[in-house]
Order: C-alpha cells, then structure tokens, then sequence
C-alpha cells in the first residue's frame, strides 16, 4: 500500500476518488465518502471542509513546503533557480499516476472544479511571487519567474504523468531546457 | 472622446464602471446602467447577458482577433514569434488606462469576478493552444509558447498601465527579451 494510503486522509482521498469515477462526483455525499474508507463522518470534517477540498487537500501543503524552499535558498540564487530547486524538493506532490490521472479526469468533467483548480494554482503563483520578493527579487522579474517555473512544472507534470518511468527532478530540467528554447525562438536576432 | 466611449456598448462599460467604483458591485443593477448611459435596459441586453459580463465583453472579440492573427502568421513562423506578433495587432484590448486600473480594481475587490477572470484567461490561453496546434504546432510546445506568450503580455500591461507614454508594441518586444533572460538565468550552463 502506499504510503498516501496508509492514513486516514489518504483513504478518504482515494475513497472519495473512486466514487466520484465509479457515480460522478455530483452524486457522492460525505457519508458516502466516509462509509466507503471505513471512517466516520467526523474524522472527514477532520480533514477536509468538503467534499471538494478532497480533491485540493494537498495544495495549502504543497504552498507551504515550497514557499519554505524558496526562503530556504541561498541569498544568491536567481529567482528562476531558486524555484526550480524548490520543486525538485516536492516530488512527492506528485503522487501515483493513476491517482492524478483520476483526478484530473473529474475535475475536467465539472466546470466548477477546474474553477477551483484555477484559483488555487493563481493562489500558489502568487504565494511563490510573494516569497520571491521577500528574498528582495524585483517584483516584476519574480512574476515573470514564477509564470515561467509554473510553465515548467506544468509541463513537467504532463510528462511524469505520461511515463511510468520518468524520474522528476530529471524531467523538471529537461523541460526547463524545452522553455528556454520556445522562449529563445520568440527573440528577433 | 476615445473611439470605444463613441458607441453604445463603449457607453454601457463607462456607465458601469463609474457605478461599480462608486457604489460597489453588488449593490449595482442592470437598470443603473442603462439609466447612466441614458439607453434602455433592452439594449444593455442586445450587448452583454448581465452585468458581469460588462467587465468581460472585450474578451471573446480579443480571442477570435488573436486566433485570425495566429491562422494568418507565414507557415515558416516558430510558436513564440506567431503569438506575439498576434498580440501585436492588439494594441486596441489595452484601451484607456484610467478605465483598465478601474476595471481591475472593481475586479480585485471582488472574488468571484477574479475567479471569471482566471477562467477567461484559461479559455483565451486554451484558444491560443489550439490554433498553434492547428498550425502544426507539437502539442507540448504550444502549450508552452502559449504560457511564455502570456506572462509577456501581462508584464506589457503592467507596463503600459503603470507608463502613459508607453508604446505597446515596443513594451512587448522589451517584455519577450526579459522573459528571455529571466529564462536563461535558470539553465545552468
């Protein structure tokens, strides 16, 4: 079993999951969720305000970590690199394929998840910007970064969702690579 | 007076915006508007569904010009040059300055119009996708031209709200080059 499963919140995210492929995600209830993970109702409210905050539960934690990585960065340290190394740091957010998979396929079924999906990522992009400014980044250089680090870690996601094999930190540079090239090609010589 | 105030449509925006920055959003109705612009609710109507949709009328127009300008680019023209040239056709979206600072902040004040706009956004971002793909684009590709393309034209609005004398298109050509260096600052060499 692993390791996201071996809890309570991650038996109710998987629990939650597989309702929502098996009868839609506007039939599932609560109860519903909470019965099929062998937990109560109360142990779901422990977790999560909803059941559409099962599909998002990872994202406050997922800000935090890498918000902490960016504040962790040598004084140095580009803001491009300084994001990229603070992905790489969480992997981990990237769960088993086919969990993400799943989940992407529900959120893309209904309008007002991928409204959802929109404002959390908008809502990460701007905690990373925020972070990068307080390392004394120019603002307008730290949005550019983050616009383009999101880029990135997009693209790396559709990859490592796509192969089985695909190691992350390795996918994340090759994509970074991908970027400059597009980016590169835009500039008249 | 400025060529989108000259018509009824450019009228029912003014009007609304004067209404939101005064009175609030929420407490502005369909009939204030028309009333301020001295039309009929009838013709608010003919021109938006409601008035939320004042705020986002341009929107769709904008798509459909930028996707025309994609599909008319020299098949030869690599994914990043198309779409900004495209936007260059453009200048006309960023209309007057004091009416886009007003719009964002009646916008700003108000989370669900913050959430239509990431949802515009998302839909204009998967219109530029799609018409790159069209072209014979690779899929990955124009999705990540597509995530460059934009961050650049919001850090050219940024610049030409904050600049009076700004021309746009120059604005977006210095935009695309520090995108660029901010891009290849995250390679290591």
């Amino acid at each position: 079993m692993a390791r996201w499963e071996g809890n309570a919140r991650g038996r109710l995210e998987r629990a939650a999951l597989d309702l929502f492929t098996e009868q839609g995600y506007d039939r599932t209830t609560v109860a519903q969720i909470a019965q099929r993970a062998n937990l109560t109702e109360r142990s779901f409210y422990r977790w999560f305000a909803d059941k559409r905050e099962v599909l998002f539960g990872g994202s406050e934690d997922l800000k935090e970590q890498l918000v902490s990585a960016i504040e962790a960065a040598p004084a140095d340290t580009g803001a491009l690199p300084t994001l990229l190394a603070a992905f790489a740091t969480a992997p981990q957010a990237f769960r088993p394929r086919e969990f993400l998979r799943e989940r992407s396929a529900v959120i893309e079924a209904n309008p007002p998840l991928k409204e959802r999906e929109l404002i959390k990522l908008a809502s990460l992009s701007e905690a990373l910007t925020a972070a990068l400014v307080h390392r004394g980044c120019n603002p307008q250089t730290a949005r550019l970064a983050t616009d383009i680090g999101i880029a990135v870690l997009r693209l790396t996601a559709a990859r490592c969702m796509a192969d089985e094999q695909a190691d992350f930190a390795q996918v994340l540079s090759t994509s970074a690579a991908d970027l400059l090239a597009v980016a590169a090609d835009g500039i008249p010589t």
